[in-house]
């Protein structure tokens, strides 16, 4: 018995904000290709996920990854690696160094700091001895690892999983591991220099993946707190009310306002007052300066610093000529409680081109913001190392390209063999050996086939399969002339060359 | 209160085989500087844990990563990226794709496949849905990849980090978090060519990394197998007679008999003759006739296979080369209980060059063998899907060249900076900000000081800190005059670069 099960578990999550809203997905439009696991020209994928029978005296069990995980086959690990370059190549641009932590850290270290997000942690289990949990991001393990070695100035990156155990309820088809892009710079310098910067990177990022248009939000924490204070929000209710208002890229003002009132317990005039505010977005200047003539916010410190701040940013932005990508805006709130200062999050406008078949939604694809006190939660005596930072969310960028490697029908090389080392002749496994080993110790990308006699045709038609440009052919007459024979696969040209140039000759050809 | 910890968790681990033996600690002089952490140049490292002290209402909790764990500091980062650029570069010249797979499996994925090591696996704590488990290795998650996707022929690289809950008592100091770098080929093909490859890359990456004179000894599983039936082992013990040889590299024979008669109950004279070939090693072409010779063991079917591929083996070993750096050794039998063919152990012979100041125990660096039996496992139908692999043991690789590194106090750079953009000026942020972002996006590797007003000696200090090779110096002149003074920071020598020449003209420089 074997019966076959659907992709139920696949699909995508919203990398960032609105984690408690249902998520539209991105992926799902991939996960009805699931011959994309599988790298062409190798096999032939079946079914990702069969039920393994009781027929041999095995157990009855699922043969598949856990729940909200998945495999990269080679084709998705040459898409992923293409992604990776190119943001780590803009974070080396700008002069990070890396670092790279555990995948998990004690239980305490990540205790207060993800708010009611903190139940999506997976544990380890008690197996004697210390009480674990698996990263849920990398800010709070980089928070760790600059209190525990005492570093007060860094700026580096980190690339790597993180896991939630997001509710299934809430959650169908979001990754339970996923990568995060992270670019962090620690100290105290003067004001939104760092923070511009990072800034600067997003923009070079969604620029250099031609992703398509994309808008980056703005607002900063000490303006969303002095307009909740002069809204007459009781600070107790701040974080709440910035999680609701968080919801406002996806609802409807009704809705949050209905949140607020029904299950905050906002005065409704208070909800109205916020209303009006966070209604004002995609600003820049123009709405910096109405806001710091506001009668009321001009009154409350916070909102003024954040203003003044807010102002000294765009005069950044506007230097490094990308203001006019970035838009003010009072709705953006953001989900984790350890922002200080500004936020932001980048989203994705609309399809690059008209080759892709599926709608797909474009959501956020980046975010961040400066957390000043998250380094003094963890350093003895409390004190601070300010941070502004910046996370690229990977798995919609990675879906995106999935669709569009697949929508053009490009094909995608899963190796980089340069030459495939073949024989017309019976019995000549040890000549072909030998003439690879020269080649691999020549630093020369090669292949053969694993068989004693292999029919050319065979040998020939793998390299089709598989992009390999180059056949070196050795038969009788080559050795006795000291010459193997070289073939450009795709033009079937053909020459000699002598056998102590032929690395040389490859390299020549494939770099010119 | 605050007081210091001692690093005694830190040291090292040995990688393949003897797991139950007490480990030489190959790492124990680099857990001596425990500022290996930090990178040279940031901030000092004070030390790396420190108990938070309760005085601010916090809770009595330590600041370290968990037991067996490490973060990788940006040094660090430099000499693994160096050492895993190497392997993956190998790998590809092999043709090899690359995959990846969560960090956990469904338990029962790696449940019956490594024996009594099963204890050693992390669980994840049951919080509702699957039970899950971390990765022991890389090569059981490769077997469930290829069922499940029914993939009968691959040949992959994966590199990741795998988990081991060490038995404290056994095994102070080693990782319990650790790299494995697996090479594997999947596959029917003509016997002994796969396996030959795997010891050439071995071969190739230990000759690359120059980590001194080394040496892959191999046996094989069949021979073993045919050893122990042709001694008068009943079948039922083979697996745990192979476990006490292979702690013959680490103990006494004498050692090795009284665990093999008095713990696994095999009478004295079949010990004896164990021991009568388990002593024969450092064997080639010689040792493999004579054992074909040998009367007892020619008659047994098992060995004669092994030992007919052996000597296939050797031949393909010798065209490509490295035929005298492999010795066919009885003594290795290998630990896990999924080999069923040529197993294989390369270990290096002594410390590359006498810059070394501590002794290095030098031990297993790479490990593999055939194991054609495990994909059938996961089959539904047990269909068989032949594998040859290895794996290649990185951390003490690392502490190796860390050592080296340290020894040799040769400066390492963490970053790839270029191009230090200063003034003499003060109030020329907004100019600095101009100068770098278009260095940025000419592709140049730029930074400057987060600093509105910063002293040019400390822009200077920062290069000589850092390694920047270059500083572009900006100032009113140089404004007006459309230049930037381009000064190598080596030689001091400075020349005006026309502003629009400045990338192309660093450029130039640095790759010439």
């Amino acid at each position: 018995m074997n019966w076959l099960r659907p992709l139920a578990a696949w699909g995508c999550r919203v990398p960032f904000g609105a984690q408690h809203l249902a998520p539209s997905c991105a992926l799902r439009a991939f996960a009805a290709h699931p011959q994309n696991q599988v790298a062409e020209g190798v096999v032939k994928l079946q079914q990702p996920k069969a039920q393994l029978g009781t027929d041999e005296g095995k157990k009855n069990f699922i043969l598949k990854t856990p729940k909200g995980t998945r495999d990269y086959s080679p084709k998705q690990m040459a898409i992923r690696e293409k992604v990776f370059n190119t943001i780590i190549s803009c974070f080396k641009r700008h002069g990070a160094e890396v670092i790279d932590t555990p995948v998990f850290e004690l239980k305490e270290t990540l205790m207060g700091k993800y708010g009611e997000d903190s139940k999506l942690i997976y544990d380890l289990k008690d197996q004697g001895g210390e009480l674990l949990s698996l990263r849920y991001d990398l800010t709070v393990p980089f928070a760790r690892y600059l209190a525990m070695n005492k570093i007060t100035n860094i700026k580096r990156y980190h690339i790597a999983k993180v896991y939630r155990r997001d509710n299934p309820a809430m959650t169908r088809g979001r990754y339970r591991e996923f990568y995060q892009c992270d670019f962090d710079i620690a100290g105290h310098f003067d004001p939104m220099i760092p923070d511009a910067e990072c800034l600067k990177i997003v923009h070079e990022i969604l620029s250099m993946l031609q992703l398509g248009d994309f808008l980056i939000k703005i607002n900063d924490r000490r303006i969303l707190n002095g307009m909740f204070a002069v809204c007459g929000i009781p600070d107790s209710l701040f974080h709440s009310t910035c999680s609701t208002v968080d919801k406002l890229n996806k609802a409807t003002w009704e809705d949050v306002k209905n949140e607020m009132v029904g299950e905050k317990g906002l005065l409704p005039e208070a909800a109205d007052r916020i209303g009006e505010y966070v209604r004002l977005h995609a600003g820049g200047l123009g709405l910096i300066e109405q806001l710091l003539q506001d009668p009321k916010l001009s009154q409350n410190k916070l909102a003024r610093e954040g203003l003044g701040d807010m102002k000294l940013l765009f005069e950044y932005l506007t230097l490094f000529g990308i203001a006019d990508k970035i838009s003010f805006d009072l709705s953006l709130a953001r989900g984790l409680d350890y922002y200080t200062g500004v936020i932001y999050e980048a989203i994705l406008l609309q399809p690059q081109n008209a080759r892709r078949e599926e709608p797909v939604n474009m959501g956020s694809v980046a975010g961040g913001g400066r957390y000043d006190e998250l380094v003094g939660m963890f350093d003895p005596k409390g004190r601070k190392v300010p941070c502004v930072g910046v996370s690229i969310g990977i798995e919609r960028i990675f879906s995106i390209m999935e669709q569009e490697v697949e929508a053009s029908k490009e094909k995608i090389r899963t190796t980089e063999t340069q030459v495939l080392v073949a024989t017309p002749q019976k019995n000549f496994l040890d000549v072909r050996l030998n003439l690879i080993s020269e080649l691999w110790d020549s630093g020369i990308k090669a292949e053969m086939l694993y068989k004693k006699n292999p029919k050319l045709l065979n040998q020939l038609q793998y390299c089709e399969d598989t992009g390999i440009p180059l056949a070196a052919i050795i038969g009788e007459q080559e050795l006795k002339d000291g010459v193997v024979k070289l073939r450009v696969v795709a033009s079937r040209e053909e020459v000699d060359i002598p056998r102590e140039k032929l690395a040389e000759e490859i390299r020549r050809r494939l770099e010119s």
